[in-house]
């Protein structure tokens, strides 16, 4: 759509004409809010259980267009409006399997929906900024992975992020790690080695079939992590009683603790990082002594309830005694709007980073 | 190859005409050897580093036999013989991979190698012959992955199997293992987390490039379980000087012992398994109280030398004190020869069971 002369897209922003597009893409499927850019109007929301397709090039941008572009333009006839004034796509493995999308969005949206900004978003920042907002803190998202992200919306400052490295080489505490870790005692059971849990063995076999016959499963599936995950909340039933199950989740604890704790340093102990000497570690700037912190948690893991929430907040206590622990205001989908609408009013204030947060156009 | 009237295969095989085939395939390749029936003359052997083929009913038979009846062919000429009087089929995955290996093998290698005898063996079974023969005992094989497996050899008993669940569910101690846990630590230094070896961040750097770009390298891979065991030797060099990768080492150790274990009970303890109010979990027979069990290690995770084996031979001192350990005699090739010869010659004393030892005819 072309912007035609004397009415520029600044203006009918300013005017409240038009809307902004929030998309959160992510294992689970794909979801769209519309909102008006002034906040005015409830958001009109579309999802799909879905994941965006795989394509040699990472995230296959046609095959999120073909999904979203008629969905948006359903959404903007249901709200009276014609354009998108700014978007934010929020996608999980936005750093390493954006390319793409990085290629191919910036004139699809602008020619489809009129969408004159363009933010590409980490699932991370979109978790942070549906938890926290603009506010400068710390956000761990946990939901089938783990990433905890801070910042203190310093001018010089930027992001620190610590995990989401997935599940074979972190995301430490996340369901996939509890999952993981709940089959792995529930097959010692089976075997009759140390840190046997036969509880979760039950668990299993009622839920996956027999024991000896799980990895034939597991192995051949793409959604490995998922179906990990998906035993999480078994560990968590049988907590109260497994003494094994009830260590999985205070080991779950500690990890998740830690992944706040190092993106939300003590305010005496910034200037000290833990390996100084390491050269590619970044290097943070320092905050004023004594300045509390927000933390927030957001994500389908803390659905578990009191058996990971007990020794998560005892955990918080511990590692960031610092920190002031609040409820986390919204979604990764709201934090995808709230970017488009913090772009379309030129008041993103968030740090932008190459594979966390990008400003397209 | 039809067999001609007066000259039974038995015959043949009692007047030493003839040689048995070992076929060991795993996931470092194809081997074989051809070696007289009666232990008379070398082994002649052939290998490939290509791995089988993996089709929709597991490992695909036909794609086996084309590399592996041309390659015995030649042996056969080689030795100066026509026929193999008996095979033995050593396979990881056998179990729950080889489907198509029981339907096509048989007539196949009757066919074109004259095979009277065929036995399908997981790698485990293998591993056990080519270390201990037919002697009773355990054996823990540990490369990329890990199983222990365990006999008394009496007429009643079967197979004791600890592990082997694969690298997500189990392999606890393996290659894989140990590999996973050092990137994990190097992924923490990398953040500033609490576990974290700064020195295997460095090592992951050098061998791997940039530590961010480690997922997008690793989860895309069909050999993740390699990719992660070829990190192992570097914990093995860190282990001196890096009290993380120590620590994993040391963990690794008393898992491998905690497999041996499992398959190798205290005599005085063997009638009180673990749990005994699983209705799952097999059970074994007695051993009279006192007897001294063989336990032999096999599999190239050995050849990391000093850093495992010394918290190594500490643990199983620790967890089978009634344990004799040796040097096992052979690898899992010698042991699929050994099996084929003791059919060939209907001495075969291993236990028989689906999916561990498997004599099709």
């Amino acid at each position: 759509m072309d912007v035609t002369p004397g009415n520029p897209p600044a203006d009918r922003t300013r005017h409240g004409h038009s809307h902004v597009l929030g998309v959160d893409s992510g294992g689970s499927g794909v979801r769209i809010a519309l909102t008006p850019v002034r906040g005015e109007g409830p958001a009109l929301t579309w999802s799909s259980p879905d994941p965006a397709v795989m394509g040699e090039r990472g995230i296959d941008a046609q095959s999120l267009l073909d999904r979203v572009l008629p969905a948006a333009a359903r959404l903007l006839r249901e709200a009276g409006a014609e354009l998108c004034e700014a978007v934010c796509v929020g996608a999980s493995g936005m750093a390493t399997l954006g390319d793409d999308l990085r290629a191919v969005l910036p004139d699809a949206l602008r020619d489809a929906l009129g969408a004159r900004r363009l933010a590409l978003a980490s699932d991370a920042v979109t978790a942070y900024a549906g938890a926290l907002g603009q506010r400068p803190g710390a956000v761990v998202a946990v939901g089938t992975g783990l990433v905890a992200l801070g910042t203190d919306l310093t001018p010089e400052g930027g992001w620190r992020r610590a995990d989401g490295w997935g599940h074979l080489l972190g995301d430490c505490g996340s369901g996939a790690w509890i999952g993981r870790a709940g089959l792995e005692a529930a097959m010692r059971a089976y075997d009759g080695r140390e840190g046997a849990s036969p509880a979760l063995l039950a668990r299993l076999e009622a839920l996956l079939g027999p024991a000896p016959e799980l990895p034939g499963k597991l192995y051949p599936r793409a959604d490995r992590p998922a179906l990990l995950a998906s035993f999480a909340p078994e560990v968590g039933r049988c907590a109260g009683t497994d003494p094994v199950a009830s260590r999985i989740l205070r080991e779950a604890a500690r990890h998740i603790a830690g992944a706040a704790a190092a993106v939300c340093p003590r305010p005496d102990r910034e200037s000290r990082p833990a390996h100084p000497t390491h050269p590619r570690r970044p290097t943070y700037p320092t905050l004023p002594p004594g300045r509390t912190r927000l933390v927030a948690l957001t994500g389908g893991l803390l659905r578990m309830g009191e058996p990971l929430l007990t020794p998560l907040h005892r955990e918080l206590q511990l590692q960031l005694p610092h920190a002031h622990l609040i409820a986390a205001a919204g979604d990764p989908l709201s934090g995808a709007s709230l970017v488009a609408a913090a772009l379309a009013t030129d008041k993103l204030r968030l740090p932008t980073e190459a594979g966390l947060l990008r400003i397209i156009c």
